[in-house]
């Protein structure tokens, strides 16, 4: 029996063979060109060729992924229009040499460039150039690459890395997991094997060396592990194992019609956190009480302009026309340094969390947030909906972000259009100074969300997705505690109710905190709605709050998780 | 009168003729290029001639400015080492062009690369490129650059932007201020015009063009502005401005020996900030009573390796010998994925800030900061050492640093090496969460130092370098002044006290706010001491507590500000 060790990317048990996926010889000779303009003209052909090639796939990518992911396809076709890389091939075939042999010069060094920089996001960028110019030598040379869409059976893949046109090709239906030598978290294989919600580990390097085609594997998603020729005990521990998950997705269906209380009766609101219109099925049939956030960033992305305030109007009336008359909370426009939209002109920043982001970022281009402001409240009428304002540091930036929403609502009135009389307006309580003045904002909101992933991160003062630090990603840090019920005691003072919409609100070890703190919604991917209700449904409020006073005292976030477990434990 | 407008990076006003540097003509004609080899060969000499040259004038900035602000010719003969430049550039004459024009296109790329990632840092990166690539022109053209070392009587630079070369070679005693094109807060023009305490504005875009060689021009470096054919009304202001900044200065002196110490009898301690051991003759010049914060980067930058113990132990004994009995300071190794070290492979980071710096890199490679704490343990008994660990935000983090310096206290005093007794302990309060339990950290650190900077950051999410959101750079900000009030009333209640080392400790509108807080040690650059001492000498504690019970109450910053604004210009 082997155990290779990966980065756990995707949860999830498979069992299967492996399929090893092997790679075209790409090989040719430098050759000298006379005839420098034919040779241009051809790689150009090429390139045409090989755009309308990633128009294809994209679109099939769409289809299959949705929007979001298909991105990055968007991302490869912007790689081929790259003039700094284009004049340099263009440049190498002038001084008279072949396409093929320019082409991979120049993307070796800009290869090289980004891959120096050793930061996650210029590795992708990496990965990127490598994939188009992978396909472009493919084109260049006439050979056609694999084609993984038509497989017969069930597997388990494995492969040096799955690049983005690899993973879109994939035939889902018999695709039960990926391992690969390389990648991490947030890798482009990565995400796509949780939208996928299929079990992967990257980044084993020894994967595509050690395990041979057609090998019995046993992948856990969890753990980050591959088993090879596993004992019959464990591959039988595995197998119970992966029952036990099935069973308990099929436990917990008894909770979708249930009502969010506790065993004594304290009722919660359990919401779902959305990023796109078609998600409000999910939530729906996991029995959401409420979207607690829907992000509307998608409809930014994976496009070439600004989407209309009609487009913007159609897709908030779909999610609130499908929520009937559930609470649908919408957060405004989080975008910034880090997410790039081609045609808006965002600076790179040195760091881009800290930079301008979101509400900060809508402040300064106001007429993106008016669009999106109008979109919402002529949507207003179909639907229960409340709007709050994302990456709040201060009243100021409340107060005008509000403002600037009262003066669109008061030009729509005066052109005749209906909006919903008394939309809430929340915000969201992620930047650590709107936790520490919450009782200040509490008197001028309807409403606060606590935003945790950031919250965490910048109390913290740690990239979260910057694996250096991520023992610094505290949930239980006693300061995250004590900031949570600030907010939580200012908003309850203030007769106002709060929500928490980060991961920590669907975690198994923080809801009995957060219920005896007295959150009012909770707001978690929608798989996740049943179990915590169920969780709820066990938990007594008061019971709680005595142990509450003792985690309180903890100083360490190891104590308050340790003292947690083990009543869990007690409980169950 | 024409008013130019641009950024202010170096305080004071100059007063003198416009001295316009002017570009030398390095056109060239594109060659083919038959000898390839010898081509090639003459290009290598020209990288070694210019290398030699570099190393020259880095010797001259060192005498000059010292070994920090020296380090960017290090920066620019390493981008003459850059292997993926080089052999661009080879690559490009191997077809058959000359040096120049190789050098040119592959420069004009790299630079349109760096640039359009469009961050400050890259944008430097950019600067360094250009630097050397006029350089190498220049000497491949056997051109000689410009040497602005002699000049015969005071001026106002004039360019379009100051390279370092050229900053480096300007004779100190004439130049009375910069005025550029070109450049930011943190370029290297506005870092060397800070150090050389000359005033300086920079980015105003037209300054070469409007501006005549010879012309008279008042210069304001805090204002940033720049005036051509001042009105004789407005000369004599400024002239009158000017000496009043020299008879302020002046004032001051009557403080060197004054007791820090409130008009109502409430004693504080004024201590200055340093960046390296000859920085200690200046705090001591101004009547520091201690160093609150002694840096201790300058020891592993601008160089090829670590430091050893032994150069640590010189410099740190050093500094105590030359403060007596006054305390001292010494913050732990405060370096991470901003700031590069050759040798020490450090990730570059999607998120320096909130990256793997300071403390968390020293815990991730014990062996660098077991050396460092080695060297100051051995400096111990040479004066009045106090220790604090930088980016502490757990309890584990701050044990673990403690027990790593017990572990070496232990190991020297085994090897019969003397160590001071009872060298106290303490923390910088940088990161929200350590703020938020500074009542826990009060029980096990011997005193905390708050970091306003890093503070201000991390607590309102803005990175205090993005000038696109520097409006959140609130060091008054309601949250801020709570956190800080957090503190202070923890140390105290713990019977430790606390010192603050960010800018904010020097900042005439905090000083009194700190003041009533309770702050007990102030620390800042030295050149504040005097008029902080003086602003003290004139305070009551107790007057400003009143005005303290109301400040806590304001909402915004704006408040705060107005306040105090108000209530200083009344005192005065």
């Amino acid at each position: 029996m082997l155990e290779i060790r990966g980065i756990a990317v995707s949860n999830g048990i498979a069992i299967a063979n492996a399929y090893c996926l092997v790679e075209p010889d790409l090989s040719f000779e430098k050759l000298a060109i006379t005839d420098v303009e034919a040779e241009k003209l051809r790689f150009q052909e090429i390139i045409i060729k090989t755009k309308i090639e990633l128009e294809t796939i994209r679109e099939a990518a769409k289809k299959k992924f949705g929007h979001d992911k298909a991105e990055i396809f968007s991302a490869h076709i912007l790689v081929l229009q790259d003039p700094e890389m284009l004049s340099a091939i263009e440049g190498q075939i002038s001084a008279g040499v072949n396409a093929e042999f320019a082409l991979q010069e120049t993307a070796t060094m800009f290869i090289g460039l980004f891959e120096s920089m050793d930061n996650e996001y210029m590795q992708e960028r990496a990965a990127d150039i490598r994939d188009v110019a992978k396909r472009l030598l493919a084109n260049l040379l006439a050979i056609e690459l694999p084609d993984y869409s038509r497989l017969s059976k069930d597997v388990i893949i494995v492969a040096e890395d799955l690049t983005p046109s690899m993973t879109a090709q994939l035939d889902k239906t018999h695709v039960k997991g990926f391992v690969t030598n390389i990648g991490g978290r947030t890798s482009h294989s990565a995400i796509l094997a949780r939208t996928m919600e299929i079990p992967a580990v990257v980044g084993t390097k020894i994967a595509t060396t050690d395990i041979p085609h057609g090998a019995r594997l046993i992948l856990d998603g969890s753990k980050g592990t591959v088993i090879l020729d596993a004992t019959e005990e464990i591959a039988a521990e595995y197998l119970v194992a992966q029952e036990a998950l099935i069973a308990e997705r099929e436990l917990f269906q008894q909770f979708v019609t249930a009502e969010s209380v506790s065993a004594d009766g304290h009722p919660v609101e359990l919401a779902g956190n959305i990023g796109k219109p078609e998600d409000v099925e999910n939530v729906l049939a996991n029995g959401g009480d409420g979207i607690g956030l829907f992000r509307t960033e998608f409809l930014y992305m994976d496009r070439q302009e600004l989407p209309t305030e009609e487009e913007q109007f159609v897709a908030y009336k779909t999610v609130l026309v499908n929520m009937g008359n559930k609470p649908t909370v919408v957060r405004t426009l989080d975008i910034g340094g880090d997410k790039e939209l081609p045609y808006l002109t965002l600076s790179h920043e040195m760091n881009p969390f800290l930079g301008l982001r979101a509400v900060r970022l809508c402040l300064d281009q106001q007429d993106i947030f008016r669009t999106q402001l109008r979109a919402l409240l002529r949507a207003s009428t179909y639907g229960n909906l409340k709007i709050m304002f994302p990456m709040i540091a201060t009243l100021d930036e409340f107060r005008q972000a509000k403002s600037l929403l009262q003066e669109e609502q008061e030009k729509l009135l005066a052109e005749g259009i209906e909006v919903a009389r008394d939309i809430e307006i929340g915000m969201m309580v992620e930047v650590p100074s709107a936790a520490l003045i919450a009782d200040l904002f509490a008197k001028e909101a309807d409403f606060l969300s606590i935003g945790t992933n950031d919250l965490i991160q910048y109390t913290l003062a740690a990239d979260r997705m910057n694996e250096k630090v991520s023992y610094l990603y505290q949930p239980f840090h006693p300061a995250i505690l004590r900031l949570v019920k600030m907010v939580i005691d200012a908003a309850h003072a203030n007769g106002k109710w709060v929500g928490m919409c980060g991961e920590m609100a669907g975690d198994e070890i923080a809801v009995p905190i957060l219920l005896a703190l007295g959150l009012d919604e909770f707001s978690m991917s929608a798989s996740s709605i049943l179990r915590t209700r169920g969780q709820i449904s066990k938990l007594s409020k008061q019971e709680m709050a005595q142990h509450l006073e003792r985690i309180l005292t903890f100083s360490t976030s190891a104590e308050v998780e340790q003292y947690m477990e083990k009543l869990l434990n007690l409980n169950n």
